[in-house]
């Protein structure tokens, strides 16, 4: 499923800048993969790329054009056929990580085969994953867990394997989920995987390497979410983790989906996530904590990690306000 | 996805009795749901049931021929084939459980497009599900967990079904693999689910129901196997149990498929599957342990037995040996 890169980002008729968060994503963590951007008329993001034609990008030397904007409901807008198509014919291949699928669009599937372009719906995956070994590899890998969905697992898994790569430390951010995938152009949609191949998939995309590089993986979901603690228990038993990662969101009144249910308390949580990984590692431990402070202020974010930092004695970040140099310190 | 009963059994080419477990496990547990058996010359099976045509069958009321037989690698024998077909021809419908599709074979396929009548693939889940909503709902569940995969979960729900049965207590097997599916014309290979969804089919396959009434839920693999996990936890938050039933192999060396991995204590195993469990259901406890005896002598056997309900507190059963009507008594 690798995605040819580097990529023209395709904004379309971003309603704002959040809908087109997954190209901001590629933008931010992978600048070096980005030779422009296309923007439709009534385009209300802008990256600060530039503006180029998928003509233009060709020429450049881009060679997949990343559909970058989610519109409402996460489907294929109707007012992207035209341009989708056009990408096709001046060279570049498609990827995208919406629900539906670009291939099942009949003018886009018609022309990529007419052309022999790649059509890389990365929230479905394609391959088959083999049964999950539990054989030891090697390589070190670090897994982020969390408390509940959505509170910056893939965020901070980015910001450690750069502080990692600023350091010369040999790094990998390895993608479970779409957004990762068009970021760094491989992985897996791990919640797409049948169930039978989770750990197995993990397995697959974090092989052996060499004993002083790590693999960083993106976790999902959470021990304590109802509906897809499954997928978390298998992305750590296929991770092998060495070193686990707490994420965690403090304003949080429920999990996320289940207005029924309360976050679990970081203790606990940390404590199902180190039983979980023993299994398959028996020296996995927490090197940091991970805090989303984004919904509070400076001082009260100060505060926070420096609660949690005496709680656990562990380092306790925000990647965006104080970047995860503390955590790697104390791993690498 | 729910299968027309009743059946004709197809035994195919069956190397020997094992190879025709599917159909066994049919007649064992849904003896009216068989109306006869059909062999090709060379098969070394028999479940004592009439032999019979497809054209007798449908005479008899059979409404789908099912595939209870695997040959070596789980895949459709090229030998199949035209009884496949005449079974369409006559009236019937289709279900197996193999690796490979039916729906796969072209004449196959094509003589039930040509007919209008239904394949069942069910090791290959073909409806969409929800993600769990993680809501209680009313109604009794009971969950088998295990050690290990391949113990006895599914036939230790099935006994413990036909034990409230035959106390007139309203019970219904939910099947959440492919051999229970042909057993009772329902339910979901839950391995084959794509991993978002575990739990949330597991929601559907027992629904809300009265409240005197049990659902008796075929369990999958176990938290402690490496390659499965994931499934056994979704499928405990999906269950909601009320009621869970530990399963074991006490002969066994090792977990399943995985050489390096020793089991789980019975004392670590029913921690980790409560722990799972009051997630979703604050009240679920341990009622049972059934106990796969096969490998041990009869002393041996009422000496285990007796072991573990000493160190337990819990009625301890083999269902082939003793039954389960101690577990019944239990809970019910």
């Amino acid at each position: 499923m690798s995605i040819r890169t580097p990529y023209l980002l395709f904004l379309g008729n971003a309603a704002d800048p959040l809908a087109a968060k997954v190209a901001q994503g590629i933008r931010d963590w992978r600048p070096e993969n980005c030779v422009g951007q296309l923007r439709l008329e009534d385009c209300n993001a802008d990256l600060g790329l530039t503006d180029m034609s998928p003509e233009q990008a060709f020429a450049e030397g881009a060679k997949t054009m990343v559909v970058g904007v989610a519109n409402r409901g996460g489907v294929i807008d109707a007012s992207w056929v035209t341009v989708l198509v056009q990408a096709l014919e001046a060279g570049l291949d498609l990827a995208a990580g919406l629900h539906n699928k670009l291939a099942d669009v009949p003018e886009v599937a018609a022309a990529a085969k007419r052309l022999g372009r790649k059509i890389h719906d990365v929230r479905h995956p394609t391959r088959q994953y083999p049964v999950a070994a539990g054989s030891p590899r090697p390589g070190k890998r670090l897994l982020a867990v969390g408390t509940d969905c959505s509170c910056g697992k893939m965020y901070t898994t980015l910001a450690i394997e750069k502080e990692l790569r600023d350091r010369g430390i040999p790094a990998d951010f390895r993608a479970t989920g779409q957004t990762g995938i068009l970021i760094t152009g491989d992985g897996v949609s791990i919640d797409a995987v049948a169930s039978d191949f989770i750990s197995g998939s993990v397995e697959v995309h974090s092989p052996a390497n060499d004993e002083n590089h790590w693999d960083i993986i993106e976790g999902q979901g959470s021990l304590y979410h109802a509906s897809f603690a499954g997928v978390s228990l298998g992305l750590i038993h296929g991770s092998q983790p060495d070193a686990l990662v707490l994420c965690h969101e403090p304003t949080r009144t429920h999990m996320r989906g289940l207005p029924d249910f309360t976050l679990p308390s970081l203790e606990d949580c940390m404590d199902a996530n180190l039983r979980a990984a023993h299994l398959t590692n028996k020296n996995a431990k927490f090197v940091g904590i991970s805090i989303n402070t984004a919904k509070l202020s400076e001082a009260e974010a100060t505060a926070y990690l420096a609660k949690i930092e005496a709680e656990f004695g562990l380092p306790a970040v925000d990647p965006v306000r104080t970047g995860v140099a503390k955590i790697v310190d104390n791993f690498a």
